[in-house]
């Protein structure tokens, strides 16, 4: 819980302990089943299918397996392997001893895991099911809510419900509140009963109210889940006979010091506050056809990088929170980058091709909701080119050398950066624009004359002149330049840098994701840090001691 | 700043000590001038222009003077009549020593007078110019992004600079980050270095990134402000010869126990933590003629009972902060309010008409983002009509009695609503949608229904039908629901009802408002609350002392 113990997330299925996945044929069953003495700390038992950071984490997992490993798998059920519970969401004795930072990962953790199933169900043709066999209340409910379909057993004594209000004074902060009126449409005075209603809705009133879709007596429970399954399998585009490629344990050397995998190395500077992340651009060719892709699986360069980067960020965002800068660094060759990328377009038609681009498409948005100042170093040798290009785009600031490294490397080719395209549209952010449009947000001219140089390797001056990077200084100035930048960062209040970032990271229009993230998180941060839930008084403390909490009653 | 002295909202011109409002021909300039000794509280003294919830009323009250008052008008050029700083922001020292609440419905008001400035220039043909003679920091800046022009002086010394996260370790956070990307499209990344720089930009580098749109130098300075006004002015569609009508003194009487004006009172019942507001319709026909309107003035029923909500939101937001719940009431005939909403549309093109509407959509809007929950109760002898449907529309339920209370008027009419033109298009909430579309998001049939059904006055059974309320108890039911209602809202944590209501209150579309009231404010309010900002040894109170704030480091 305080983080002394760091936290792994890598696992597979035949470490799980609170999930089971089976595959049948076209329709996958991922059954809930929590083991009370698993929690990924000590100090609480996960009961009623409760969950922590350690349940999520193998739910995480399990969503991709489900898209690399099971191409054939066109619909989940997600249900309960308990009796008259589905899930009783986050636990809450958890939750109360957890400090804010834990509290806060926790939650952006487990609705990246749920924008992952709205992925899935979206763009992949495995669409998510939520068969609740029982009562689904809280992070439980919302959990179903990132399903495409919830349906609810009709037994008189199943519900769904979001009680974090009247029970823990906290939010339905892991998008509950957001799906809930902006996803499913429910009337927002129907939400505020809702959310106020600690036992939940049940039957036909769930779903008159839309918070359900159907509501299914147990006598036909089995068979109208299997029905609706198949019914959502069949609408899948995904090909028959597709084989899986194998997610294969991620090679990872950890330290204090360093953490470090095939393409990704993170140097960990404690004494500065930095992570110096360096991505190591292709070594080899792109395949030489999608038959060598998929032969390649797991090993294919982009979706290497990717599962780093992924695993990566998670690390240091959960067991390094006082490494407030991250520093990104790339070094190969930008044409191979180039290359790989067309190799993926090339083949957008390849289920494969098409979940390593989604994959990375989620890696990089997971990137821009890290409450971490983000600084890119464009030098001499670094391969910022298309993909790879998407690190500097998602950076706060990078500095491109002009010119080069006198005393280091004087014969050195200059730095480039290089617009390609995966940088025009298969790699959105959450506002739904990409990262060029974002920067040049009412600024089309600029827009378009960044996008015209496609495929041109630009030197810093030609960059800078395009407005792709912040500043171009020469070898004069770049050292102390750099250096006041990330001197600078570490002095400055850490809660301030993370709401300037969270704000102007996602200008232009607004999504379920970006509500999510920048408005329902930065309430529930703010509701989970005040005395009313968090206090030795307070909601969070209180739960389940029969006593009531002691509210401070202003409005604020 | 304990609250204890009660705040008055209500000013005039001849009553101001910080600024001075001139007008000449259809130009006017508003100069602020503070007063050091002038703070609303005591504590502090307001050097170099800083400003206070003091010197905010009287910027609100001269931003609805011009509107009324002074029609000719046509741009507004605020400036400063100090030397070398036009406004320093937001009075530090204020703010270090502010409770929470004080701080966050002061920065909330302050934004929303911003936004009044917005509307007058997008709506009433009143540009407001700012005239940036002098350094203009932090919230000083801020007032400059919510003028439609802003120039700088350029005199080798004056700049404009948000330096709110290097000096205080908070947020640029009543709209400045917002209006910088979202409004005025500055690159991200240079919005990221120039929230860095506490000093900030000046001269062609702050026209070059678009946080000025021009740079004028001192011997050009009075001649170029003049002419940009007067090329403002000519764009503006008001009447050269409209007479202005006068703002007379609300009459207001206000005890512990009760607010009452004309059309409005609050009966403040502090046991239940409950406001019990009520709004009466019109008492007479509407005028007879544009001309009678016009003679009419203030006295005009919506006008009126706009001003008079408007002044009772404030004062019940500022100076009631445990009366968490209000109880909306009307009283009235409801074919009269109806007949007042269609004078103002019969009138649109007057402007006075249109800045009645004006001025109620931004009373409505402000109602929308106040952090109270919002009960209407509709009853017999209610008018929820046409604009007073709006007050429980923008309600977080609303509960209509089916029948009648048997007991104390059998005899009496059954309560009504009524859809009218008003609820279809000119009071759009901050999302850009009407509070019917809003209530009918992703529902196009009830939306169309409910329309379909304007002008007729609907009993409980159809209102429940169309989904125009939440619930429609008969007389046996109705104070048990009431009652638990309004207890249970007194029992939940308070600042979990604030999060819930800021987020379903604005599902769908997201706008520069939304963004500002429901993202930023989030972030701010959390950063404000925090140590790092607020403890002994946060930014907020170390400014100024000498010595550096001592932060937890931790990245949240």
């Amino acid at each position: 819980m305080t983080g002394e113990a760091r936290v792994d997330f890598r696992t597979h299925p035949g470490q799980y302990r609170h999930w089971r996945l089976g595959c049948d044929g076209p329709v996958a069953t991922l059954t809930m089943d929590v083991d009370e003495q698993g929690g990924i700390v000590p100090g609480y038992e996960l009961k009623l299918n409760s969950y922590d950071l350690g349940v999520d984490i193998e739910l995480y997992d399990a969503v991709q397996r489900l898209r690399f490993e099971h191409p054939g798998v066109r619909a989940v059920v997600v249900t309960s392997g308990k009796e008259k519970i589905f899930c009783a969401g986050a636990n809450i004795r958890m939750l109360a001893a957890s400090p804010h930072p834990w509290k806060v990962n926790f939650c952006k953790f487990t609705n990246e895991t749920r924008n992952g199933i709205e992925d899935a169900s979206a763009y992949s043709g495995q669409t998510w099911l939520a068969a609740l066999n029982g009562t689904a209340s809280g992070g439980g409910y919302e959990l179903a809510l990132a399903c495409e379909h919830i349906m609810l057993i009709d037994d008189r004594s199943s519900a769904v419900s979001l009680p974090e209000l009247p029970l823990l004074g906290v939010l339905p902060g892991t998008g509950g509140l957001t799906r809930v009126v902006d996803k499913r449409h429910v009337r927002r005075d129907r939400a505020d009963y809702f959310s106020t209603k600690s036992e939940g809705l049940s039957g036909k009133k769930a779903v008159a109210w839309r918070l359900v879709d159907e509501a299914v007596p147990r006598a036909q429970w089995n068979e109208v889940v299997r029905e609706r399954a198949e019914e959502l399998a069949g609408r899948s585009g995904r090909p028959a006979d597709a084989t899986g490629i194998e997610l294969t344990p991620l090679a990872k050397t950890r330290t204090d010091e360093e953490i470090s995998y095939g393409h990704v190395t993170a140097r960990l500077d404690r004494a500065r506050g930095v992570a110096e992340i360096t991505v190591t651009g292709p070594e080899a060719e792109p395949p030489a056809s999608l038959d060598a892709l998929h032969a390649q699986g797991a090993g294919f360069w982009t979706l290497a990088v990717t599962r780093e980067l992924d695993d990566l960020i998670l690390d240091l965002r959960t067991n390094e929170l006082e490494l407030g800068t991250w520093v990104l660094r790339t070094h190969g060759d930008p044409a191979s980058v180039l290359a790989y990328d067309q190799f993926l377009l090339d083949h957008h038609d390849d289920w494969l091709a098409g979940e390593i681009v989604l994959y990375l498409k989620r890696t990089l948005k997971r990137l821009d909701v890290t409450s971490r100042s983000l600084l890119a170093l464009i030098e001499p040798g670094s391969c910022f080119a298309g993909s790879l290009l998407e690190l500097a785009l998602a950076a706060d600031r990078s500095y491109q050398l002009s010119g080069v490294f006198e005393e280091i490397d004087p014969e050195a080719a200059p730095a480039t950066v290089a617009v390609g395209p995966l940088n025009l549209g298969p790699l959105p952010m959450s506002n739904g624009l990409t990262r060029l449009q974002t920067r040049f947000l009412g600024d089309p001219d600029a827009l378009a004359a960044a996008e015209k140089r496609s495929g041109d390797a630009l030197a810093a001056e030609d960059a800078d002149a395009l407005g792709l990077v912040t500043f171009a200084p020469d070898d004069i100035d770049w050292d102390e330049e750099v250096r006041i930048a990330i001197e600078e960062r570490a002095s400055f209040s850490p809660d301030a840098l993370t709401g300037l970032e969270a704000n102007y990271r996602f200008p232009g229009p607004e999504t379920l994701e970006t509500k999510i993230f920048g408005r329902l998180t930065a309430w529930q941060n703010w509701i989970f840090y005040r005395p009313n839930a968090s206090g030795p008084d307070g909601a969070l403390r209180k739960y389940g001691t029969g006593q009531r909490a002691d509210f401070d009653r202003k409005r604020v």
